[in-house]
């Protein structure tokens, strides 16, 4: 094997694993989306060839043997390539440490637990989901001891989504957010409390999905390579590659926000997903670094962008197009009132941007707390319900608005939840930065995204995964990583909405 | 290898190979129902290297030991497993025939192809399709050199979508059906022609989806196995096993019965696919054993069933319910006389029974003739109209109501068409058979189609492939084939709705 032979398998190696990851991230997507209800047993089937194969391809000797030749010539690689290289044999590493048979048996467990986590939220049954979970902590803890024994297993999960995240600096960034977001509900609640009553209403679907096509086109996703289904929970999936992406909202009849906000969300997904240099496509390279870096993204639009007053004034005359009596009597400046309104409430993703870290807070205190068998899966109801007294004093109705209205945990993503925190702050930060060069208000009112969207190609997007995250976002920001920026963010935004002083 | 461990190893094989066909069969049917419109290229881009890695698998050193090995000991095989091995024989060495790049580039091929379909369709533009036709000609008489040197190409091609189905016996056949059919039409057109004013206005579509579902269970489908989406064309399909069959459909707002019947005889599909025996999932003998048995499935309820007074009467009270204001001052005769309207019209998926069979000879005598290379696909549009003149009567107005309006051709199905007819032909046959045994009438009448379903899974379904397709059609019938009983009961449907004596 020659240097170039080996440059171009490297090539056809990251091609067949886009392949195989293609099909089976169809095969999710196909199930949350489009298959019939009693269909899981049969996907799980093809995903336990389909993950056995891509197992024996990754860590097969043809494999390793080019990637340890190319290791062994890092010098001779250009950045991609290098980076190509660190990122196959960091994952394909991991991979060696899990007997395959365990790896498939994972994979297969993930499709059924979706499955009847999907019927479990339904009914507002735990005890149904209650074994699957228990795997899923069970398999994700047993794998941290096969990638990392010297770690402790949920500092290593935070760290695989967000890179160098570990529970102390998790902590210390949650006790940052809460010393000035709890002081700030508080004056916000002795403030008269904004209506949102504009929100509410009967608003049919097919209008409803008007909207998301015209939001997607005003944010400036091609949609023509950006697809939209309907979910029980919204989510961003790229398909082989960034050119194509999916993503998915759920309708509300008496809601309009709802949806809008995620498809505004998952649009801001997407925009970083599709924002990759086109020729990184069939890489590993190609797609959002990192969880964190992706929220920072989909929060900056829904939050930064989607809940400003500019943008509200923006979209007020379609919203009065589509719902015109809905709407009747109410104004631009209601509806932002009415978005911003900072309120405890029972689920994350209709959460108002002040008590949303909050949430995340709950997800995060759990997952700790489970991983160092502190508190059983059986705990988790009960244990839930407390934490949402405690730091939203609400009372938990049910399952179905408690524990079981995420679908992370039944997709075995543990660890990712503070993503969305950081996101929001990462998020914050940058378009403070942003605004050094662009006059972001004034795109927002013109409906001009063109040069917000540019700023955010050339700094994140267009990189995929060349740059490692914190790198990234160093370099982006120009400075290190503040959390007081979105502090002081929140606080603004509620001064604007309730007057605060 | 003993006996015990091949066979253990044809089951994994088997599911091995279920699992790569899922994973592009979802791939196609993502591109046709869900899928961004630019994606074509991104999912070609996939299947290339899972129909390599397919190939492989299929032609592979360990596969063809083993089903030499198996083949050697065939009397030792239950009878499953014997037809297993002879299927996977025939098709292996079929395959082995073909280059792989070759394989490859054909699967590549399709994809693109599928997409420029849809657009030239949309584009009455059939220029733009001409040159993938071209290739798709060309390569499928190239693949019939490889598979069957010494036969005729067409022959091979028509003998592949039914067992023995030759040039010689399908022109007899034809012959046959326009022997009786010529006539029945002259002798309908000069009768007053029916009104079917009662199936055109405005048809919403969500109503129209109550529809399909309705229809969908009344026939018996279990819709937790079996999904609807809409496609452009519809089609059924199965994704790794009968356990997730999907079937389409095509609304049009001003008219519901053509997604009415697209809906029965998709269903139809759908019934023959997962009525296999479920321990047939993940091997070869699942699902529907070839497209002329297929299609008498389809066809049976589609027209026997779907167009018969009984049924009309059935489902009437549905219809007014869904769309009260349209049929007022209609019956249910109406609606019988209306969807058996005997009248040439430009597109197959929307003919009478009666002329239906006119339209699958235009498509098998172009097919043959460009394959015998008497005429080019260039040629293609014009011969097209020549025959819907020669044969219908009709001037074609543009390639959209054309040449252009299947999907056949872009899929590659070269020889598919005749299985239409001739599946409508067994089907009047199957019929006759059942009514010796089950009150057929009476079922309809009371909505009841437990029996009929019961003889055709007794007969037809279960078997799933293991018996061949001549062999299942004469067990079934207990008799020859007779196309006669077809032009009988198209007569006598005529005499039903038009009055012929």
């Amino acid at each position: 094997m020659n240097l170039e032979q080996a440059k171009a398998q490297l090539i056809a190696l990251q091609a067949k694993m886009s392949a195989y990851h293609h099909a089976m991230g169809l095969l999710s997507y196909d199930g949350a989306t489009t298959a019939p209800k009693a269909t899981a047993a049969n996907r799980g089937q093809t995903l336990s060839v389909l993950s056995e194969e891509s197992y024996k391809l990754s860590t097969g000797k043809d494999t390793v043997e080019l990637l340890e030749y190319l290791d062994a010539h890092k010098d001779e690689l250009n950045a991609r390539e290098a980076r190509m290289v660190e990122i196959l044999i960091k994952d394909i590493r991991q991979m060696q440490k899990v007997p395959m048979e365990e790896y498939v048996a994972y994979q297969t467990l993930l499709v059924e637990a979706d499955d009847v986590w999907h019927t479990a939220k339904e009914t507002s049954n735990f005890a149904l989901f209650e074994p699957y979970l228990e795997k899923i902590f069970a398999t994700t803890k047993k794998f941290a001891g096969y990638f990392a024994p010297d770690k402790d297993p949920y500092d290593f999960w935070l760290g695989e989504f967000e890179d160098g995240l570990t529970r102390e600096s998790c902590d210390q960034f949650f006790a940052t957010l809460r010393s000035r977001i709890v002081p700030l509900l508080k004056k916000v609640s002795e403030k008269e409390q904004v209506s949102d009553k504009c929100l509410w209403g009967h608003f049919p679907i097919d209008k409803q999905d008007e909207l998301s096509k015209y939001l997607m086109e005003l944010m400036g996703l091609d949609l023509t390579h950006v697809g939209l289904s309907t979910t029980e929970h919204p989510f961003t999936t790229s398909l082989g590659s960034h050119l194509d992406t999916r993503i998915t909202t759920h309708y509300m009849e008496d809601n309009f926000a709802s949806s809008m906000f995620s498809v505004v969300h998952e649009g801001g997904h997407a925009l970083y997903d599709t924002g990759s240099d086109d020729d990184l496509c069939y890489t590993v390279l190609d797609g959002g670094v990192s969880m964190g870096i992706h929220e920072s993204q989909s929060r900056f639009y829904e939050n930064l962008i989607g809940r400003s007053l500019p943008f509200i004034r923006l979209i007020f005359p379609k919203l009065q197009e589509l719902f015109p009596q809905q709407l009747e009597g109410y104004t631009a400046e209601d509806v932002f009132r009415a978005v911003n309104k900072a309120e405890p409430s029972l689920i994350r993703v209709e959460a108002d941007e002040v008590t949303y870290c909050l949430h995340v807070m709950v997800r995060y205190e759990l997952e700790k707390r489970v991983m160092a068998g502190e508190i059983t899966v059986h705990d988790l109801p009960a244990e839930w319900n407390k934490l949402y007294k405690e730091y939203l004093g609400l009372d938990v109705p049910d399952d179905k608005h408690g524990v079981l209205q995420d679908s992370h945990w039944s997709g075995g993503a543990i660890g990712y939840f503070p993503s969305y925190a950081l996101g929001s702050a990462y998020g914050a930060q940058l378009i403070e930065k942003m605004k050094e060069t662009v006059d972001v208000d004034a795109c927002i009112e013109k409906g001009d995204f063109a040069p917000i969207n540019a700023w955010n190609r050339e700094h994140i997007w267009h990189y995929g995964c060349l740059l490692k995250p914190q790198v990234l976002l160093e370099k982006a920001l120009g400075a290190k990583f503040d959390p007081l920026v979105y502090c002081t963010y929140l606080e603004n935004k509620c001064k604007a909405v309730y007057g605060l002083e």
